[in-house]
């Protein structure tokens, strides 16, 4: 084991675990290539979170309790039934809904864009940033009927708005296609990105967007996690978000806001659930049923719902609120400071961004390192330091192109950290945290960073199945 | 406490919990209306099965260690991506899958059948029995371009194939619509009723369709938990079936079978994860966005998968295998002619059956009381003698409308005991059970029928929010 390893190795057994709220696998210790053992460095929250220990404690002391839901009429059928209606409740007290919002349970922010796309009235216009995460950008071409205009990455949050208004004036001014007022719009924005971090200007964005007539609906996946979140105050239409990145990894996410479009809408899964009454109308021939849907949420979630997800979500905004947003962004503040500050000091890093290095950002930071591959530069960051972050293009190629600032390369594969200076990366390196992490996770990875950087990897990596790993002879 | 009620006390306190395979909840101590606590028992495995203990195990072992997968670089993003990965070999060898199928995970079996729909090529033809679940019945019409064949409830499995004969004969008679040959058919057929728990002849079913060209999706939602499913061995194309009902119920669900339509097909999700490389291709006015879609499984499952929902139910398949089929159904047919022997004893309960008394079938039976309305015996089992079972019309309204002889009535609703004998029930009563079910909820149910139908419920029940609940005065 090499003196730099000990070294990390010895902090880690020294772990400082102070965090706002406690969450699982902040003891699990990870092996490193080098010898030994670390606890490991969760610095991926932006892609899925840890649970929150109180989130796995309310799952587990429900879980013997579970009862299928909705039509059965034993006592555990009725509780599971009460637990799963509850926590569309809570979601909804959660994210401060109107009265008359609907709160769909889906899997993920992804699904809950992808419903939105589904039930968009025929010859909506979509306008969406490129800058967008892939789930935001790609649904709503799928839909026929549907025209999107995508919209040019803009350099400050006052480029966004003014790019928006241009937009939806052009729109405007095209005039109705076929007679009668131009057809509904709707604008798609993330609230913070999930590759800078940055936070996008929602509120001016809405009023822009409502001024023309058009709606929005607001990606909060990177923003539900770290910053509050009010419907009704920011005045968007719909929010979507997901459990696993608000730790709560159960496999379900939500859609919330307007009930028009979904209750007018084509289910967005048919089958049982989602239907009142079905009768079939002709046999022996080409026929068709007969369907009565059900105008509430129960309309777009046919089959049975998935209970534990919904309360796993509505358990982590319970724990999100009674901690209090307030003091959770004002650590998270601190942690973004210390880790940029930190890479302030590595000449060789160049963080990433769109809106400027003093935008108000989330605790997500991408950045690349001159004459490393990020993914080279990532793996080491896990085999020798026990440390997890990502590296690629983060479901957001359109903006990962223009922030590297051309065409990106392979991702995964290994890069020769002897590369020569000066030559552009084709990915980069993502490090992202919140309300479960140390101190000394982002100590150990500013530590890291700079270590590798002047000392290079400690070890030999080699491109295998597209991932790049510690080469074991 | 009447008598009654403390026998029934008494005897849940000296449970017999032999089954074959522990299950959560099985010591549960719900209240009863008329005083006092039993252990619940849970007899309504068809809609959602307690988890198995060793799934709940594996889950909670896994819970800390739980990670972003695919591209994550850290060590328990690699971990977790390979049991990602790993829970789909775990499926396709549980179902037998060819070498070239593909195993999606879903959300359910809903989901599964919604996605197949998705991918069926325009012009497919699907022919489906009126029999079956609203999830096999309904996702098929929402797609353009597909038509539908609805199927005359068959009084036979002989029946059944002979009408899906007739009918596929009939549809490559009509020719093709347009020149060239007939389009792509499918048959949906489901592998055990959840109505009648009857097992539907599936091997003949399949050499049917094929023999016309064909191909078939097997809902095995309600079989898989019950049976061995051999996709190789049966023949069938696609297999869907549900983590719920599997002993599994974190939220995921499966679809697998042959690749090339869900290959070839517009991706069920769009987002990330489904999208190998992205592009805008025009900015600032209508246009579009280049996209290069996976054709591996990822394409249709956008978005960061529901990896414990994947790993529960790849747990269970393997704690099912590892019990052995053979023992599982030997000991759920004792199960079975128990409850048949002990309903037949009451001259005022019926036994719903599409295909005879001696038909092979699952551990799910449905059936009505003369003189009672079916919600407000299930209400009665529920809050006198802790017997969770499910009432209503089962997702299934024309095969239940079929068995019933006529309209059914409003679910939920209370109905006089007093009803005149003979009058006709609205709605229907079912009981089901599985690897976790031990001897004494079995005697326990068929008691707590006996007593009811003789002496009537203990306490009075009124309808509330379209439930029949014990009114408390």
């Amino acid at each position: 084991m090499s003196a730099i390893t000990a070294a990390s190795a010895t902090a880690a057994s020294a772990t400082d675990t102070r965090s706002p709220l406690p969450v699982l696998g902040r003891d699990v210790l990870v092996p490193l290539v080098t010898g030994g053992e670390v606890t490991y460095a969760a610095l991926d929250y932006a892609a899925s979170a840890p649970a929150l220990q109180r989130v796995w404690d309310d799952v587990a002391a429900y879980a013997p309790y579970y009862g299928s839901v909705h039509r059965g009429a034993g006592y555990l059928s009725q509780l599971s039934t009460d637990l799963f209606e509850n926590s569309r409740k809570d979601v909804a007290a959660f994210l401060g809904c109107r009265p008359d919002d609907q709160v769909v349970f889906t899997r993920s922010t992804t699904d809950s864009l992808n419903l939105l796309a589904a039930v968009l009235p025929h010859g909506t216009r979509v306008f969406v940033f490129e800058t967008e995460h892939h789930a935001s950008l790609l649904p709503w071409q799928q839909r026929e009927g549907v025209e999107v205009g995508f919209l040019s990455a803009p350099r400050s949050p006052r480029e966004a708005v003014e790019t928006l208004d241009r937009a939806l004036s052009a729109w405007r001014a095209e005039g109705p296609a076929e007679g009668g007022s131009a057809g509904p719009a709707l604008v798609c924005v993330t609230g913070a990105s999930n590759v800078t971090g940055e936070l996008w200007p929602v509120r001016e964005l809405t009023e822009v967007a409502h001024a023309h007539g058009a709606r929005i609906v607001l990606d909060a996946a990177q923003l539900a996690p770290h910053h509050p979140v009010d419907i009704a105050a920011s005045d968007v239409d719909w929010v979507a978000f997901s459990g696993h990145k608000l730790y709560a990894p159960f496999g379900a996410g939500v859609l919330a806001g307007r009930a028009d479009w979904l209750r007018e809408a084509r289910p967005y899964l048919a089958g049982g659930g989602a239907s009142r009454k079905v009768a079939v109308r002709v046999r022996e021939g080409v026929g068709g049923v007969d369907v009565e849907w059900h105008t509430t949420e129960a309309r777009h979630e046919a089959g049975s719902p998935n209970v534990i997800g919904a309360y796993a979500i509505a358990s982590a905004c319970k724990a999100l609120t009674e901690a209090g947003f307030e003091g959770l962004v004002a650590r998270e503040r601190e942690l973004i400071a210390r880790v940029r500050e930190g890479l302030t000091e590595v000449p060789e890093v160049r963080v990433l961004s769109l809106f400027g290095e003093d935008a108000p950002r989330v605790g997500v930071i991408s950045f690349v390192v001159e004459g490393w591959n990020s993914s080279h530069f990532a793996a080491a960051l896990s085999a020798e330091y026990g440390i997890g972050v990502r590296d690629g293009l983060f479901c957001a190629h359109p903006l990962v192109r223009t922030l590297l600032g051309g065409e990106p390369g392979d991702q995964g594969e290994c890069g020769a950290p002897e590369a020569a200076p000066g030559e552009r990366s084709l990915n980069a390196i993502r490090v992202s945290f919140g309300a479960g992490t140390p101190d000394e996770h982002v100590e150990r990875f500013i530590g890291a960073v700079k270590e590798l950087v002047r000392d290079g990897a400690k070890w030999t990596y080699r491109t295998e199945d597209g991932r790049c790993v510690p080469d074991r002879g």
